[in-house]
């Protein structure tokens, strides 16, 4: 195996937009894809194809590092370098990285494409790119030596202000900039409160399913979960006062409980909030996609009820925006917002001055609250159209849960058929979908697919996807 | 006091660029900096302004959240809204945060306007923003909806292949883009090493004098900080040992010791290195502005004599590019990628795309390489400009330290003269400076002044800026 063969397959375009390195890279990561190059086979020298081309070497090195950085090439020193062995060529190969931006590893459990169902994505195709790239532009254009030191580790002033009269109008929540902290997403928020308020040995009420990254998190910074089970009504409180009375906070998502949708019942928020209050605990609300609600108006934040300062909001720009802008926020209690202050300035570094610059420009001009609006009434109509698609071809085999609002259906396979091995089979034809019994612990757990819907643009799609999956029941 | 004697002074012009908004929040700014409102001062509710001035109510609100967001006032619920009662008037405010992008909060350490010595910075002055502009105006038109899914948490593989070639090239380092993870400051990274690498109790050899945020970072993490003397030649080594033999890490600027400047000499490197080897403990090499060095060519990185994976080198953009970018990075031993790959999943939540993209344009077309080059040059004029034009004004009562690079000057007060004092009257003379001793613990702290002098653009300005502080001696 040399790289004669290889070069052979499509030679170099000198006139392409594509650089020689993109080129090359391309190359070898084709011969890898079709076989031509396989597992363990070694690939000649930077210094070999340098010559071999006749290109500086630096194009080389730039190709093979990348190929590298996706985990298709191992270099071995002296022994030289190889494709990966461990490389499964039977898989189908993630698409390409587009050109000069790229999407995210190949190892990564999150595909570096956007797969039929997948979770947690806003409608990415109709997100107002042109209004967002002029404003970016902008933002770029106008930036003034003071716009490039050190931005506030707390977030920058106008975003904060932004962010308070939003959390007003649209959840409820009476707050001053001074409480808001700009974080660099839900991990760096939960870290944040985690590094601020808890210390190791510390209990805290999980939801039962509840989204996995939160005990993740709480687990490497050494503070114990509590598994609190959720009905119909949300976290059932009775029980996690029942488990652990004197946990020091409790996680959870009221709007639409994560990953089952439903709403904190009223009577279920006032005794959360009374018994934070009489424990002095704390309440982190996981605000995710608290906006879209579709049989109604959607629900004021449990953080708006709050009178005695134990919720701590999370909110996200990563379902409302998208999620490679890498922007979130907390809210703290005002009592709290010192001691936030000491640790953010000690342990986070900030969020970057043009992503802040830029999304305040989204908010101020209004584009903001209008992409908001959209969404909510697309998103109604995908769920609908997802929802009748997928029950015309898999109703007699699923059953699928109504609900109010969120970015995912629920559904349920029949009998006892295991949800993994389902999820595992749709991921090798190129489906997307989460198990739930990989969102619950313990050992009763439900059996069912969580498909997102978002990016499902019509019921025809929706019908087309069923099929594929009816195939593999 | 109410809002007519503020509307006089200076009526809203519907004509101007800057909105209303803005010219409303300009208003009280000027009007509290004049003394016209003074702290406690109750001013309008945003109800009665907004009838007063016959505009949206949203428009007073984004005033009133931008001042509260500065700390000018305070929402007091029914009481109303008053001017900070703990706002100092007789110190000067700093100078209005520019439209539509903001400086920091007024409240922190950092001045939010850049002073004349400020340390720690590039020279902003004379950063390529045109480019810059063009290639992000650029990257945010080239988004594609696979670009705005989450990125790697490890940073995007086509920027940690650049960094990799660079760090080859530039600083000596071999290693794969896989040994790289990108991360939003130093910060992150020294939180992202402890978080990987140690545990609560363990000991850390750190520089005396040192960068104080390496401590604090630490003790937050609850690891033992041991203080090490640094000579002429960095970090005494022998003395770590004597000290605590056992530490589990060293952190250390070896190429220009934060804040003394001098080297670590080839002795001491490699018997840190072999300290490290037996001990199985971690060198931090922290090579925060390694590639300035004035009178010969930068030395390589302790990173490239690492023969046994005990080096974990932290480089950043903040100074070759700029701080607000947020982007750092850290290489580590490739033993210990996959330990650091399953933290970063954990608990990290990456950069924005779009900055890392930036970047690595930036990068790829060569404008990263010739920005460096072309600072090395200007610094060593800046610094030869600077020391020339402070000796002239201060050479009778200062001695300053000569040393071959970074990017700040030592001046050293006569007799037993206190630092921290004159560093004092010189913030309030709107001068920046640090205290030696604010950078070093135990009994006998040298006393001297820390003055960057890459924003100082010539002998002349140094010489201007000398008298200011001549005053203050």
């Amino acid at each position: 195996m040399t790289i004669a063969r290889v070069s052979k397959i499509s030679p170099l375009d000198p006139t392409a937009a594509e650089p020689f390195y993109r080129q090359i890279y391309s190359r070898f990561r084709g011969a890898i894809a079709s076989g031509v190059l396989k597992p363990g086979d070694r690939i000649p020298s930077a210094r070999a194809l340098t010559k071999e081309l006749g290109l500086a070497r630096g194009t080389i090195e730039a190709a093979y590092s990348l190929l590298a950085a996706e985990g298709y090439i191992q270099a071995r020193g002296q022994a030289g370098t190889i494709v990966r062995p461990d490389l499964k060529p039977q898989t189908p190969l993630p698409a390409p990285i587009p050109q000069s931006r790229s999407g995210i590893d190949a190892v990564s459990f999150r595909p570096d494409t956007i797969l039929p169902f997948q979770m947690g994505l806003p409608a990415l195709d109709v997100f107002p790119r042109k209004i967002w790239a002029r404003l970016s532009a902008r933002c770029a254009r106008a930036m003034q030596p003071s716009d490039m030191v050190h931005p506030s580790v707390r977030g920058l002033p106008e975003l904060r202000a932004q962010i308070a009269a939003y959390l007003q109008v649209s959840r409820g929540i009476s707050c001053s900039p001074s409480q808001i902290f700009v974080t660099s997403g839900y991990r760096h928020s939960i870290a944040l409160i985690a590094q601020s308020l808890l210390k190791a040995g510390d209990r805290v009420w999980l939801e039962n399913p509840g989204y996995p990254p939160t005990r993740e998190i709480l687990g490497h910074m050494n503070i114990a979960t509590v598994a609190v089970p959720v009905d119909q009504d949300g976290m059932i409180v009775s029980d996690g006062m029942k488990l652990v009375p004197r946990a020091r906070a409790a996680v959870i998502t009221p709007a639409h409980q994560s990953p089952l949708s439903v709403s904190l019942s009223l009577p279920r928020r006032l005794a959360l909030l009374d018994w934070a209050a009489r424990n002095n605990a704390w309440i982190i609300e996981d605000d995710y996609d608290g906006e879209y609600r579709y049989v109604s108006r959607p629900l004021p934040a449990l953080k708006s009820l709050d009178r005695d300062g134990r919720v701590l909001y999370s909110g996200t720009f990563s379902k409302v925006l998208f999620p490679s802008l890498r922007l979130a926020y907390l809210v703290v209690p005002e009592a709290q917002a010192e001691r936030f202050e000491q640790i953010t300035e000690a342990l986070a570094s900030g969020s970057p001055e043009l992503t802040q610059a830029i999304v305040t420009a989204f908010m101020t001009e209004g584009h903001f609250a209008r992409h908001i609006q959209r969404m909510r009434k697309l998103y109604a109509e995908r769920r609908r159209a997802t929802e009748a698609g997928l029950e015309s071809v898999l109703g007699k085999h699923m059953r699928i849960d109504s609900q109010p609002g969120g970015m995912h259906l629920i559904l349920r396979p029949p009998g006892r058929r295991s949800d993994r091995r389902l999820v595992a089979q749709m991921r090798e034809a190129g489906l997307y979908a989460e198990a739930l019994t990989d969102w619950a612990t313990g050992d009763d757990r439900a059996s069912a697919l969580l498909v997102g819907f978002t990016n499902i643009d019509s019921q025809r799609s929706a019908e087309t996807l069923g099929k594929r999956i009816l195939k593999l029941i």
